[in-house]
């Protein structure tokens, strides 16, 4: 690609992005939903005028680290806590329930062989924490009970999701499963968990230190910007998922940050405001880019519109999907109204699913319709969730301004990174 | 390149920079510099370890745009018209000197073959606006009246630069030059630039409509972003050098503009701190990425030190390339010490000449050793002046936070994009 399509391309992105953006909120829809139908209007599906690079694919990581970082830098640690149980049970269930009825549906009723069975019951575990915290951000609901919870099970269900990937990966390459292996997946992503918010914490301190001694402007975007893709890289290289850096770093800036044994640690207000006042126009600029490449990756093309097979996989499957992730939700011991949200929330898979779907497609596994089929059940759940969720709290007011500094430009809608103006 | 491969060599690049850009402000040298430095630490010439891939360059590109967005920002349109004659008078003289002494010793001298000579003297034409004014910011003398000349004269030198090199291309590859090509080359420049800045300040009022009316935050980082993408891309596409867009986008949006027939339009001030805000931490993200891939660019490897030819070559172009930019500031009417302020500025070649260079090469025009030359020649024609400047400029004070808002929590040292603490 030479520099001036590059340009051309971002360029189309970004304007589309914002102005199906701006088409969702007059509709009534979350903002995040324009910027995914942009993508499909882009992409392959409709237009087919974005072949997305590897330049586009790589800002797109960068932007959904950053909303990741983002939602780290706004959570709450003790409310993360005081959530913790209903978060492990939303997971677990969450995590738990999909794979084994998507596995027996895809066996049972629709005879697959057992490898592709597994592949799909994993396609249907992973909670898209990008989509998920995006629609709550949007919403004005970042800081509730029921998105405490939510943020904390999405985290685990990656987790889960990206074990769970490399133990079927292995499956299907050896064919078979080591002890060893499994464990020491494990143990490296505890490791990360233990040892990743600590040394950013540390790290934060030093870039304060730098900030107060040099003469030199510019520190905070490039050093947490830095610390960011340090983390990302430390948890890909540790077998975690790249994304739980971005939220190991946000967390270790948040306004109160608790060590293990209690030891509480706050972030001078004045410094943890210019972090956000200087970090947040470089997370609006780069999360749309992910949002959209998300509908980039979807083609509808794919799907044999006329195949009975299709249908009956699309409405089954999309049924599991969405049932079985109520499971965990109606399990926690929280008002009804709560449990739906919380349920409703744990639904979109997005990007862990697109993942297995794919390496599933690439392995073989996966013929064109149980591919075409995963690709429609997974567009759904993301599509949908955001409107439902709108409906639920539409008699209930956002947070107000929990999210840190307002711009003194324009204080009701820029309260937030992405606003907390529901 | 992996995902994680990216982030680590975005992660070395932003903190190698920043480092390498402390030591050098902490022993007297512009910031710049040391970036310069990080790129040849990280590049061929020293450990070799990084291997800027397609993504990296596009962020590269995307910096050097956003510096000059950031130039013409904070250009007072009026003061570059009151400063016009002498610009011409530096930018006509600055480009013809060079060329003809530079093709006249590389023929004569050297005896080379023609086209070789005229690649050599192409080569020594163009001002690096990029790291020019860039130094001029870091001493903070972007607003001086010299400052606002040599930006003027070296926006002059890169259309000039750019239109001789695609005559030069179209001889080597055609063996001859039609008028009709040239016309076309200089008539779509002039229309880019009588169309450019109306355009932008027409689309700059839109932007500001759509900001007050829209729920959403963000608009700024992203609607910014994409003006400057695309006036990059339609500078391309009429032949002009994309970095020209960039500057044309930022002149559209500075606080006076001028359209013909003495039209004045003011940017509000409110809206105009708000874009400065905004964008300040995406430029300073961006830039430092541009310096270090300039460093990255040259391999001191390539040169042949025990060569006398290659030493003979260097000295002697040396000479004529600072001496040849000289000149055309010694004719202006300013005080000595502006004129030779002027004459320094005016020497780094950079972007272009290493276009010219690598051209040269590709096309075979170039041998090793006299491509060498030219690196080298370049190199020092970039690494010196800075410190020359600095020098000139020690006991004279920076221009005081004329360039827009201060970072309330840290008023000195953060007063321009990238301070104007010299």
């Amino acid at each position: 690609m030479d520099t001036s399509t590059f340009f051309l391309y971002l360029l189309v992105i970004l304007v589309t992005a914002r102005v199906c953006a701006e088409v969702a909120v007059h509709l009534g829809a979350p903002a995040v939903i324009g910027e995914l139908t942009a993508g499909i209007v882009l992409g392959p599906s409709l237009l087919d005028i974005i072949q997305p690079g590897e330049t586009i694919r790589f800002l797109a990581e960068i932007g959904i680290l950053l909303l990741l970082f983002e939602v780290g830098l706004e959570t709450d640690i003790r409310k993360l806590i005081n959530t913790g149980r209903s978060s492990v049970l939303v997971a677990l269930a969450g995590f738990t329930l999909p794979f084994v009825l998507g596995f027996l549906l895809a066996k049972l009723a629709f005879d697959l062989p057992t490898l592709v069975s597994l592949f799909v019951g994993g396609a249907l575990t992973a909670t898209s924490i990008g989509i998920t915290m995006r629609v709550l951000i949007d919403l004005g609901q970042r800081s509730s009970r029921e998105g405490q919870i939510v943020l904390g099970a999405a985290v685990l269900d990656d987790v889960l999701g990206v074990v769970l990937l490399a133990l079927l990966y292995e499956f299907s390459v050896a064919g078979g499963i080591t002890l060893g292996n499994t464990g020491k997946v494990l143990l490296f992503i505890l490791l990360f968990f233990l040892i990743a918010p600590v040394a950013a914490r540390l790290i934060s301190i030093l870039i304060r230190h730098v900030d107060t001694a040099s003469d030199l402007p510019g520190l905070i975007p490039t050093a947490i910007v830095s610390l960011v893709l340090f983390f990302a890289w430390l948890a890909h290289a540790m077998g975690a998922p790249e994304l739980l850096g971005g939220f190991a770093a946000g967390l270790a800036l948040s306004r109160r940050f608790v060590l293990p044994f209690g030891i509480a640690l706050r972030t001078p207000p004045e410094f943890f405001m210019r972090i956000e006042a200087q970090m947040r126009p470089i997370i609006q600029l780069f999360t749309p880019i992910f949002f959209v490449t998300v509908g980039l990756s979807l083609n509808l093309h794919e799907v044999d519109w006329s195949s009975a097979f299709i249908w009956a996989f699309f409405f089954l499957f999309l049924l599991v999907a969405v049932a079985s992730k109520f499971g965990g939700a109606l399990l926690t011991p929280e008002p009804l109204r709560q449990r739906i949200i919380i349920g409703v929330a744990m639904i979109p898979r997005g990007e862990v699913g697109l993942i297995f779907a794919e390496l599933g497609r690439t392995s073989g596994i996966f013929d064109d319709s149980v591919y075409a089929g995963m690709i429609m059940v997974i567009a759904f759940t993301t599509l949908i969730p955001p409107f439902l969720l709108k409906t639920l709290y539409q008699d209930r007011p956002a947070d107000s301004g929990k999210t840190g500094i307002s711009d003194t430009k324009k204080p009701p809608s820029e309260g937030g990174f992405r606003g907390d103006d529901s």
